[in-house]
């Protein structure tokens, strides 16, 4: 056993993933050893503050302040950049990349706006960048796409993969409370951020969906060339009539791709799922993936999409597949090819559609309604009525068969201009994904 | 692109699995050659008839009707072994392993037999052995756990591993017609085998759950050695049960490693579901695997678990890690480590389980009943009572409260031989996982 090459292992960043990943390198080491054939040292960690009580002993010898330190530390071969944001931690992966090591991230943000330059960095001196934990928590979606699904093109991907929007959402469905009251509470039990935006605005998934288009396409699609939209404005109105036709309300991130255009398509919006569907019943905290290849077929991942522990399970799992890189051979993973795809134009999209209008409660609004969207080639599946919460109005629930994007947002521009539409209709696609 | 390092593939048994990796390598060859940097050439194939006509044009100079020619071909370095089987199969796939090859395999009966000297050949000749297809089809499950979950333990691991199974028992949920009534369909339509025992008695789905035990935990159960029970004693009167409770019917394996005791249990049987698990919503051919982690928490994988293309998604991802393996550096997976885990006693396996009991309509019965159970310390959490398709029967439908294994199947004797029991009581297990 002595004789067995040590690999050495600092983490930037002993937060509450880094603190995770600690722990559980050091109760599975003796199983991890035995199965890589390597000592595994935690041999350095960087903090902000050295005074602070953790979770986990680490000797004082080992902190340090400077996560530079860490990362260019020549005994170390495999840096966990564990900090999060795009500066220090984009400093941090250059640096170590540029000695040829390894590292290992779980920061989406950094991967999906400088994925371009880390890679080829890392290429360039022969070291690796792994990112399992910055999609989906413990899920090993990114493996899964890139290795195990390997022979596919895949057509689809959809999948929920913000916890905190599928929390509050859940519990609007379950709860009948408002979207603020239990934003309230979810904060207060650590369930969301102080700043929720980023989270609730949908900007934490698109970041993941740029990632996942990148590893399915070889395409980088930024945030900003996506249609983004949050869950700050589903109502128990909205819910409600979910709830009726067995549909749940989900915030999606959904990847098409047309290979006869060879359009890429990344959209995250809320969108109504129906209950068949088995991502419309993964609940609370939890993420879930759904992955259409043309050879494999669907397949569906679920887990936890956040924490402490799930986020560790996939940082250790790359540094695992780092260490057997490092010491059995200097296997590369096999990278998607760099491939441009055009993105596809709002009329190239369609979808079914879920339109709520509050109208003047008077005869001939819903004829007009009629005209309008008749005037754009949208055509009405079916109509409900329910009483609206404004006085002397009526809320009118519309759902659409198969149109465009195009249409459908010009047919809603002009709804808004009709005399009897009051305040802002109400738009979800309704995602059937059965065409 | 002349300089590329080229691979030679040897397909041995270019059935209907063979044929789709054939297709599907055919059709992807330019992205994965782009991906791993190496030309891969589908050398040559072994057929039974040469004369057969077959959905893929292979030239006849590169068709054999040995099998071992194509195993032991010197160009040839990754061969796919789809004879299935565990004679011609396991000669052709030791030739192959003694030369240093990579063999990549769809063969869950010759894994599960003879596994252990399987891979002790590929350890010493230096080359590999790969399975991703002989469990789960298209689901990468093989992958999540060695690799994507090697940070975990794993407490529990519960699966839908038969597509036959499902579907039949999918169809009896929805259509309400008999067992034998839905096989003949099934059979009709492709989707059950001509001799259909190793599919509804519980085989196949055990072989997959001892790869899966060895996987997880470094110990071979035999088949012989788990519980192991099949789907044909599920009757309309256990659906009727079901539906009405929410629950679902499935045909589980369930692998389950007390860690205080170090006991492993793997148990293959119809079980009850509640609807709320994800598990208990995936119907019709496709399979579902729930993978407990200690450190991620439960993880679920969804897709179809058999047929050409779903197989052959499984083949080529096992072939691209081989083909990565041998040109660029050869690291090895990191393999379970060799551990033996001592079968769990039927005393310390505790679950909820449904009886159900023809008996006598006479007075007197249920206490006799409710006795014998008492007297085995089984617990009864409820009683329903419907009339029997029997003369002068009723039919008693109950569950218990946690009870073991050992005294559940005491008593079930016990009834078995009161007066008032008419036939065989049903047993079954509810698997509601909240232990």
């Amino acid at each position: 056993m002595n004789d067995l090459p040590v690999v050495n292992i600092g983490i930037c960043g002993l937060g509450t993933v880094g603190q995770g990943v600690w722990k559980h390198v050091t109760r599975s080491r003796a199983k991890l050893e035995a199965r890589l054939g390597a000592k595994l040292r935690l041999t350095r960690a960087s903090v902000r503050d050295l005074t602070k009580k953790r979770q986990v002993r680490v000797g004082a010898s080992r902190l340090t302040t400077d996560p530079m330190e860490v990362a260019t530390d020549p005994k170390i071969q495999i840096v966990c950049e564990l900090i999060g944001g795009t500066t220090v931690a984009k400093a941090v992966t250059l640096a170590a990349l540029r000695m040829g090591k390894t590292v290992v991230s779980a920061n989406k943000a950094l991967v999906c706006e400088h994925g371009p330059e880390i890679f080829a960095e890392a290429r360039k001196h022969g070291g690796h960048y792994f990112f399992e934990a910055a999609v989906a928590g413990g899920i090993p979606i990114i493996k899964a796409i890139r290795e195990g699904l390997v022979a596919n093109r895949f057509d689809r991907i959809y999948g929920i993969l913000n916890g905190t929007c599928n929390y509050i959402l859940t519990r609007m469905e379950r709860e009948r409370l408002t979207y603020g009251e239990i934003l309230k509470e979810a904060k207060a039990r650590g369930y969301a951020e102080a700043d929720e935006s980023l989270d609730v605005d949908g900007w934490d998934t698109a970041h993941k969906a740029s990632i996942i288009a990148y590893l399915a396409h070889g395409t980088w699609v930024p945030t900003q060339a996506m249609g983004v939209e949050g869950i700050t404005r589903i109502t128990q109105v909205d819910m409600h009539y979910a709830r009726e036709h067995d549909l749940a309300i989900k915030l999606l991130a959904v990847i098409e791709r047309d290979f006869k255009t060879d359009e890429l398509s990344v959209v995250v919006a809320p969108m109504l799922l129906p209950r068949t569907k088995v991502l419309a019943n993964v609940n609370e905290v939890f993420n879930g993936v759904s992955v259409t290849g043309d050879v494999v077929g669907e397949t569906i991942y679920i887990g936890r999409g956040a924490g402490q522990d799930a986020t560790a399970s996939a940082v250790i799992s790359d540094i695992v597949d780092g260490v057997t890189l490092l010491v059995r051979g200097n296997a590369a993973l096999p990278e998607p090819v760099e491939h441009h795809c055009p993105p596809r134009p709002p009329e190239h999209s369609t979808n079914r559609y879920y339109l709520r209008l509050d109208v003047k409660d008077e005869p001939g609004v819903l004829s007009k309604i009629a005209a309008a969207t008749a005037r754009f080639k949208v055509s009405i599946a079916s109509v409900q009525q329910t009483q609206s919460t404004r006085a002397a109005a009526a809320t009118l629930m519309l759902t659409t068969h198969l149109t465009n994007e195009k249409a459908i947002r010009s047919a809603v521009a002009q709804l808004r201009r009709l005399a009897g539409v009051l305040g802002t209709p109400q738009l979800l696609r309704i995602a059937s994904f059965e065409d």
